[in-house]
């Protein structure tokens, strides 16, 4: 089983991706993000993100019911139909879901961020939280009928309410859930970069006991997607590579050695 | 198997429409619409309805990829997420689909339309056709694992690609596929008015026969409406039930009586 996760970047080339998937002889399920197009979206609509600040000084985003909307039109809505049509044209027969379809993924809601208000301690829950459990039968079912899921954010809490969440967390869950041996990640880059500001320093090769040490090595936005990189290689014998999203063949090129191969 | 067909007019109260559908014992689907959620959307997002003179002299709506875009966003994203999201919340296992997820509804692509451009004819075809085939297989495969399929635009064409299609050619051709014999139509009205312009004027009973004669006693929207409605009964039994979408108890007061029944 593989994993095609598609980053929500602006230059990420959708149809190129797709055209290459043809040629993946594995069973595969994608995971995508539409990040650059829920920006656009919002900022079309005049929805500005709302960011608190928590009582012991931390910033973090707020995801009210608005922030969903919109979540569900980008995401689920645009994006995710426009992958399966697209996936439809080179005959690869999709299906896209979220996470709130047929419970595909079930989540715990954040507990909430304390906050300072005329000077009292409040608590202020937001729609997100994190993955749990999948279900995984509502998968098999598709997958042995000879469908390809396409699965995208909102997920559902304990509650049955629309929640968002980390792709990286997604894909970690189903990884380990569907036992999948092969992660494609299309990003905008040529692969794991040895420095930020040189394309030409791709790493080739990061083995699994690497990923941690390399943590440190990056900030911000990529350490997360480091930390997110590690619990990949938690269990079980994965292989994850790193593909530039935004070129031809994306996928044959990193299974021929182009990119990053983490393994 | 019963169709629930829920209107996209912003009266309609869907947490109420879904609070009821817990009480039908049969099996369901659900086929919605958003259309004034999409005008909103599309509205604020200021995309401007592109309207064809045809050289014949009619004018038609002309549904370009950008309004593909903002269907994909309205109906297939923020409205049918957050419909399944309630089905979740009262207890039914609902699953999300368009037409192109899993090919589920095909359709034809409309020829195109006649204009005259600089004294030339010219033939412009946008992204609109009619609904042919339902995916029944899937449907099946679904609603026997305990799942709720929650239907709506786009459908797929020849050469599938996503394109618009009336809601109620969906629901006939759904009908036919399913052999369903009751369907639920939740409107912005109390039931089938003898006088569009008075809410006591409600008719109870319509006979199969009366439906194309009531044809000539309605114009625009409506009349469109009463030939979908002839459809409905050219083969098999149903009974079709038009109910109040806006009121408590929609479906229930329905089958009690409330409202239009067509049988």
């Amino acid at each position: 089983m593989t994993i095609i996760k598609i980053g929500g970047g602006e230059q990420i080339n959708l149809e190129a991706i797709i055209e290459d998937l043809v040629n993946l002889e594995d069973e595969f399920i994608i995971v995508h993000g539409a990040n650059a197009l829920r920006d656009e979206i919002a900022n079309k609509l005049h929805y500005e993100k709302k960011v608190l600040l928590s009582a012991s000084g931390y910033s973090s985003v707020y995801s009210d019911s608005e922030a969903l909307d919109i979540m569900m039109m980008s995401y689920a809505g645009l994006r995710n139909k426009r992958i399966v049509e697209m996936c439809q044209q080179v005959g690869i027969n999709a299906i896209g879901l979220t996470g709130v379809d047929g419970k595909l993924i079930e989540g715990q809601r954040n507990k909430g961020i304390k906050i300072k208000e005329d000077g009292k301690l409040k608590i202020v829950r937001d729609f997100s939280g994190k993955p749990k459990t999948i279900n995984i039968a509502l998968l098999q079912l598709l997958i042995s009928n000879g469908y390809v899921p396409v699965i995208t954010v909102p997920i559902i809490d304990e509650n049955n309410f629309a929640i968002s969440s980390e792709n990286d967390d997604i894909v970690a869950l189903l990884k380990e859930s569907l036992d999948a041996d092969r992660i494609f990640q299309l990003i905008e880059a040529p692969g794991f970069l040895d420095d930020v500001n040189n394309p030409n320093s791709v790493v080739k090769v990061i083995s699994k006991e690497e990923v941690k040490q390399r943590e440190t090595q990056v900030d911000g936005r990529m350490k997360r997607k480091m930390k997110a990189l590690t619990k990949l290689f938690e269990s079980g014998k994965t292989s994850v590579y790193i593909c530039d999203g935004r070129k031809n063949n994306p996928i044959t090129n990193a299974i021929n050695g182009e990119g990053t191969i983490i393994q």
